[in-house]
């Protein structure tokens, strides 16, 4: 360990657990009919969105998953959970809230992990790679356990380049000698920003315009997230 | 770490393993027609619902795996599962047995996974959930590996509900200062009673009652658990 | 720790990642028309085959992802991706190529897993587990993250068989007194003979064989690996 030991404030932390908890129990409130949910179900969600990614991050890391070093973060994950699924009616009318909410998580799982990354001295390369994860890997989570295809594989690449790019540029100020603390914030704006304008412009990956088309088309019961 | 290291006893380790290994190879011989598991598939089961939730609960705690620090699990794992499998055909007729076996198995790795946490200084929140994670983790595994719809969303709310009261109990009783040992015992009863009563009568949380119906009927090649 | 440490040289760890890249790169090109992966997609599907074996391995003995310590291994499986997709036009055309890549990544993995574990001081059984699970598990994750029915579960024991066998050779050997750099190569070529062989004269136990055709006649868009 050559870096001084970055601790993320516990307040950041679960302020990303609570906003990733909301945005789980949105995505599962757009279940309707034979696959809706149940309260457990959604709780289950909130959890594996609002403190996968740092389970994932810490594993990668080689640590003891922090998210379960202390009650606060389970309790923040459900109650943001049941919160989000009772306000799920109201929330889903503004969809462009649910897009902005997604990118600010995935912006913030990032910059933790790759932050966390550097302070256990994990190198450039791998630490950004261990942030892309970190932001991405509730979802996939989420995605496998609930038998959804895996969104970051065939529609959602840009979400992991979104999450790429505010890990590299965190990286990149880090290595100018900017304060982590600034860096991260700009890093999640980054991040934000690249995929609120992906969505809004329906940008993708060259191969993946057709694909996405087509899962919006099929998958009846899904939040399509841009108008079609 | 605030606690005395609670050591498992090896015994009761393996009989967890064992009575998964032979519960996975009864699940697995479910399996008729085109989905026929080889031998080899059937140990593997074994091993995922024998090891599995242990292997899980390990990750969370920030562990190395207790069941890779000796030979005797995967023996064990592997002899329960062709066992299960010879006599699946006996096994199969006995379909409370199996329901049985499954519920205490789950009320193991659910004690198991409570009382090593708390052991290694886990806080009582995510200690229960990591002992429900214990308790389903093996079947998760088996699912996904299998591409089965992960039965834990979609149908077994009450799997992870009757896991969560077990590890809720027990960790009550170690807070007023009941034995480790007794809680455990008290837990893993608690535990698969509720689940065999959820089977017997086929209890769910509201939402999930037609989904389960459904599965049972579509799904041929399954063992239907309970009578429909 | 009874051993002395065996340190995987880095040269031959990055080969094994180089080779499972290009292998992982070869696959994803197998898939046309709606399920075309772009450059994304075959970089993510090159760093899962070509580090995720190790991932796995080092999450099983308990020791932080060595993968993940230095900037070499993801430059090397991003790298040897992007090369493999580059030149998979002239690749698939030599079928055979790709059996044998693959056959000798899975006897690297095996080989490195299980030598890792020894050096950690894992007994024997559990040490030849994870050396099967590190040669199968690339392919498990990326089957898992794709959406794919997991080969090792239908079609590919034989896959887990091959690096068993492997492992197990090298096991025994090492208890012998050969030296683990022999007993390696030996576990390699041995490994890798099988898995050919089991290609070649389409090999596999009993029940799966009628599974494998299927598989090979509907799965339209995949690369049949051998000939009809």
């Amino acid at each position: 360990m050559t870096e001084p030991l970055f601790i993320i404030p516990l307040w950041a932390d679960l302020l990303g657990v609570a906003l990733g908890g909301i945005q789980g129990a949105m995505f599962a409130s757009g279940f309707q009919g034979e696959r809706r949910l149940d309260w457990l179900g959604v709780a289950i969600i909130g959890i594996m969105i609002g403190m996968g990614g740092g389970l994932i991050r810490d594993l990668l890391i080689g640590q003891p998953p922090a998210t379960l070093q202390s009650d606060w973060y389970l309790i923040t994950a459900v109650g943001a959970a049941l919160f989000g699924m009772l306000l799920a009616g109201v929330f889903n009318r503004i969809n462009i809230l649910i897009v902005v909410l997604d990118a600010v998580v995935i912006g913030m799982f990032g910059a933790f992990g790759v932050s966390k990354a550097v302070a256990f001295g994990i190198p450039p390369i791998p630490a950004v790679f261990i942030g892309a994860c970190a932001a991405v890997g509730g979802g996939v989570l989420r995605d496998v356990l609930m038998g959804l295809p895996v969104a970051i594989m065939h529609v959602g690449s840009l979400y992991a380049v979104a999450a790429g790019v505010g890990c590299t540029a965190i990286m990149i100020m880090h290595a100018f000698g900017v304060g982590i603390t600034l860096a991260a914030v700009i890093g999640i704006v980054l991040t934000a920003i690249i995929r609120v304008l992906a969505v809004v412009y329906d940008l993708s990956l060259p191969e993946q315009r057709r694909l996405y088309r087509r899962k919006v088309a099929t998958e009846t019961g899904m939040i399509p997230i841009i108008k079609p």
